[in-house]
């Protein structure tokens, strides 16, 4: 059977990865020759995370598998066991979908237990965002999804350098940039009205008339202990600017469940009269917001990554993305009020930025599928080093 | 409590491990600054790979914890669900015992679920014989370990180089030989009579009076479906030979059940009349079978690590050392019966080999608890690269 | 060592379990032949169904072990598998507890994974509230926990006297009384006002002036699917009747989302104003507002046991406490809005109920805590027929 | 679709299930009405418990899932959590099959994970040899698993009117006799050279002129510690008796490895000269084993239900099938030598007894499908029993 479609499973295990991922689904599904399997998975299908599920279904992709591995209380421990509970269930579906190759997207526990379980199983594992560095336990993960993958595609230049630098082989690392940008180049920005209109939630009424900061701050493994008060500080820096704000739930971290205690204790305190809480939305309408926004506080990525495209001002809070790569659009800072204070007061002084290309500029999707149908590497992987140089200076290295 | 002793937790789950961390033990043991905790999983405890943690215990270390986690069937997609279920496990036992620090060796999948539990923990992780290059899916196994942990202890000069070049901080990887060698160093040779007389095991008597070939083939993760095959052909070919045999039954691998069916085949085919097969010894008794045997044939890493320093003549089957770094005592083969039956008269005729001190003199375990008793690397991790440079000239990397 | 005190192991997996078994963990701790041992397990400790083990470290029981096993999501199928990570997590700790009995509690999935590790362990189990019959998956589950224990405490006769028809032994069946009777019979009933001011929660504030309704209603897994319905009805009938009403947050089930989901729908359709909502209460406060409310209404057992002992007039719903034992102050009705609201205010017009001692008069938990200390059943159980008197008649039996 | 066939998922999870279930799948696979989903599971898959799968498939069932789940080291604990693996990846086939009753034999833990995984699933069980009392955990198991069960098919009348007695419908339980007596009732006796020739496995040849012992020892999880002694001793008695003798591997249970242990030690001491090892044997070789044996030796369930029917002299060890129903053919002692060896001698001198209905005429498979295509259980269940007659003696219940 030459002509037989090569299946490529894309595993979409949170929130966050499925806006980073939407143009390949996209890309995969239109090629001809290219079959595509989609596993949602852990977060994805969660009603209290937004049930981003049901976004990936209403753009037309009907999960091949549904796999829940969360286990509730998201603390270090149940984290690790998580991602066991992932390896536990991926390879069922794999024996089941038989994928030729496995797509798995940036740096969390259920992105690790993706890449262990299709190792493990010989089948290739093509990584997006590899090559990054940033923070949290996510800095380690995703260093070690990339030595269990076989097939790269960083976002950025840098990430490219940094994986082949790692000893991958340099014939299968591809920066095409970052398919988030795809959805933030075709968007169509619209006005802060469109923006704003017809989103639920809770919280305050939103006013379409008036400008808007944006906050999404997410748990930090290596920050735990301290999330419900680093929480509540932003959103009592961000009450005293005196703008509306929206603000979205956490992501399913260790970490998240005092995140989003932080949000319930100051609702409790009476100051949250001009937020609007939100859990999940369309990349689509995500991106409206990040155009039209004022400020973007907290430590999500996005900030960085559409930020950068979008021109969005950006303040990011704490050790999440530092050191991440960024354009000139982030103002980092500590978690100490003043220090956000003066940051947001900064960036909306400045307001927004010229549109950069550091992450790419819209084509990532289509290139991704492209090369998935094209390249074949070898499953068994080898250090690509010449131990000749390696052995002739240490200090060179 | 200024001088509280620092707890290093070290997880021993397979057989082999238990001779390359033996004497780490004992020095974080008997180290001042130092309190030992050991974990016995997976295939120590097992009773069909040998209990290995009867030669723990007779060693005089008791196990603070003993976690089993392998599932039976050891296809590809198992081997993956036992490293989920290794994580579900192992969070319970760091959550109980708290440790400062964990150690875990080599490339399996025991040791990646290790890693990653203590990872998302916040424990830092020490790994050993990290950096080294072989065959099958530890290969990409090893390096993904290495990048999920914060100190480094390899086994070669070689391997450390590989590990700064993947990124990781200089500072934090240490060369000081592996510990299997401080065993074969210490331990006496002996005769060959004391070498062979008085283990268990089943199949024929053993002469000690006659030399004798060492068998130990285990089962490839990339070559699943080929192990009976590849089993039966290697005894047959030890049996053309014509010498008595020694022969050890295989890990707890994908694969091993086939490697295993491949013995009890050739034993049913009625040729095993000069073969003796075991299931474990005690390290000592290995190192003088090592010793003293006239060549050593199979695929198992001590055929390359003790074997230099022990001066083995050996027959290195297939893919899985295949690349990996070793001494002039190593002839690697295909599968093929002409090529073993060639290599193995070719290293019969050569006779044993001088030492050779690629893998260390012997000092490996002392050495690494007094620096498991010294140096403190930050949980965070962060990839040691300098941007700069890396994009200064993509050619040069 | 003849006086060894007898180790008492209670697994508390479940909010409503926590005040059933409140005064048996009094009564063992206090008991001089006894020790206690606390598992405190699955929803207890998740922050989203009120963290109950805060309420029980207040009291001053230190967990011996916090197991986490509720898989997110549920579905009946992740019921299931939350059942299943029960398993494998709850024989660790009792290998390192090494309990001489263990003690589980009513009907649910916790409960049996409870029953069946200690059962595989070879450690007698306790059951209390076993023999009720309900509506619900629960039904199925708690007779299979009877026949997996070896020490019956059911709540009343008519259930003690089930347990023996199917086949227990009488002299390991003891009815004392629930041991959520004792916390309602020692609890100082106080004013209206002492039992409505001073709770967190959400929603509009409390009058305490004011009459009050009390809503709790769970997920029912063989209504699967009804649930967002049938607790937005539930709502609007209260919402219609005009009085404040207090609403929990239903516990951790299949379905479970859907109540959660139901309560958002009822919030955002702005219809909450005279509503309340809490996550959970200590007992003791939870005794009192059933004292003072006018009616209670949903499915919560509470209704029935507790109910029956403090007069609480009471609209059980559908089909989750069907055909459960219970006293005159309850009135069962469907899920018709037209129903439910007839109920209600029938129950209005009655007011409250003369003290019913079906289940028990407050002294469960003292006796219980004597048996354990006396009573040794052995391991080994058997059917408690006489296979003679069985064969002699079908039609009698 | 009025006329769709009713989905029966058969769950085959254990060696000596597949013999009882034989002839259901048969029928079922047969019947106009019907259409079979088999799933093969836990030690079916394991090569080291004889592969019954390859049995299965080479009678035409190919399974629709395959699901390992047991995991190594059958101590209690390791037990309690291979269920809890069962439960985490039987609900993943279950929705995948969506069978309209899933079919679950007997009483082992494997069993218990099905029909708990089915039951929260809300899909309708059907249980086999139900009703039964022996000796092991396997008696609680058994019962709790008819208390989660909705249709019961026990194999004897006894066995119904107890299933009646715990509370269950009788509209809902049907004594059919057991589908194993249909494979020895239709099996071919043949002659004793029929029986012995053929076969595999290790040890000492059979010699098809002499008369033989069949000795089937399995782990008892109540008697964990002993089995070792208890099979070397039964190992010895049979050696002295001086017949050749067939010696199955146990199966996997916790103590099967000190059984397999025992079994190791008794060749290691050079008594085997006259036994024969098995590990799995077609259900028609076995049955005609039985047929021209000259006693039956051990604790196997198979010698008294399959050997009522074919009349084998039988001698039934220790507590496991204690107090089961039997024939005349089988004698009970104590692990003590010298009964086991009284015992042999006895029924030696007696021979062969005659046949005994007392477990069905050949019939059951048939009448099972037929059954399942027409009778539809509710989901809900509820306990059986008139309140008022429980109610109005204790002391005649």
């Amino acid at each position: 059977m030459p002509d037989r479609r090569k299946k490529v499973c894309v595993v979409i295990a949170s929130r966050a990865n499925l806006a980073r991922i939407t143009t390949v689904l996209e890309a995969v599904r239109d090629h001809p020759a290219l079959e595509l399997q989609v596993i949602a998975a852990a977060s994805v299908l969660l009603e209290r995370f937004g049930s981003a599920v049901n976004v990936l279904e209403a753009a037309g992709f009907t999960p091949d598998a549904k796999i829940r591995f969360i286990i509730e209380g998201q603390t270090p421990a149940t984290m690790a066991k998580s991602t066991g509970l992932g390896l536990l269930e991926l390879p069922t579906a794999f024996e089941r979908l038989e994928p030729d190759v496995v797509v798995t997207v940036a740096d969390r526990f259920e992105t690790i237990a993706t890449a262990i379980a299709a190792a493990y199983m010989n089948i290739p594992v093509a990584h997006t965002q590899g090559g990054e560095v940033s923070g949290s336990i996510d800095e380690s993960v995703r260093h070690a999804i990339t030595k269990l993958s076989h097939l790269h595609f960083p976002a950025t230049e840098l990430s490219a350098r940094r994986i082949i630098a790692m000893g991958e082989d340099p014939r299968y690392v591809f920066n095409l940039g970052c398919p988030s940008i795809d959805l933030a180049a075709r968007t169509h920005p619209g006005t802060r009205r469109d923006a704003l209109v017809d989103h639920c939630g809770e919280g305050s009424p939103i006013d379409p008339e008036q400008p808007f900061l944006l906050v999404m701050q997410h748990g930090v493994t290596t920050e735990y202990g301290h999330g419900l008060a680093q929480m509540n500080a932003t959103l009592r820096v961000v009450s005293s600017i005196g703008m509306q704000a929206l603000v979205f739930w956490p992501n399913v971290d260790a970490g998240s469940d005092e995140v989003a205690a932080g949000i319930r204790q100051f609702r409790g305190q009476g100051l949250a009269d001009r937020c609007h809480f939100f859990r999940n939305l369309p990349a689509e309408d995500f991106v409206r917001l990040m155009t039209h926004c004022s400020c973007m506080i907290g430590n999500s990525s996005a900030a960085l990554r559409e930020g950068a495209y979008l021109g969005t001002p950006a303040v990011s809070l704490g050790t999440r993305q530092q050191d991440r790569e960024c354009g000139p659009n982030v103002v980092f800072t500590s978690h100490d009020p003043l220090d956000i204070a003066d940051a947001i007061r900064a960036q909306l002084a400045h307001g927004r930025y010229e549109r950069n290309d550091l992450f790419g500029t819209g084509t990532a999707g289509r290139e991704i599928a492209d090369l998935l149908a094209t390249v074949d590497p070898p499953v068994q992987k080898r250090l690509h080093y010449d131990s000749a140089t390696l052995l002739g200076d240490r200090t060179n290295v």
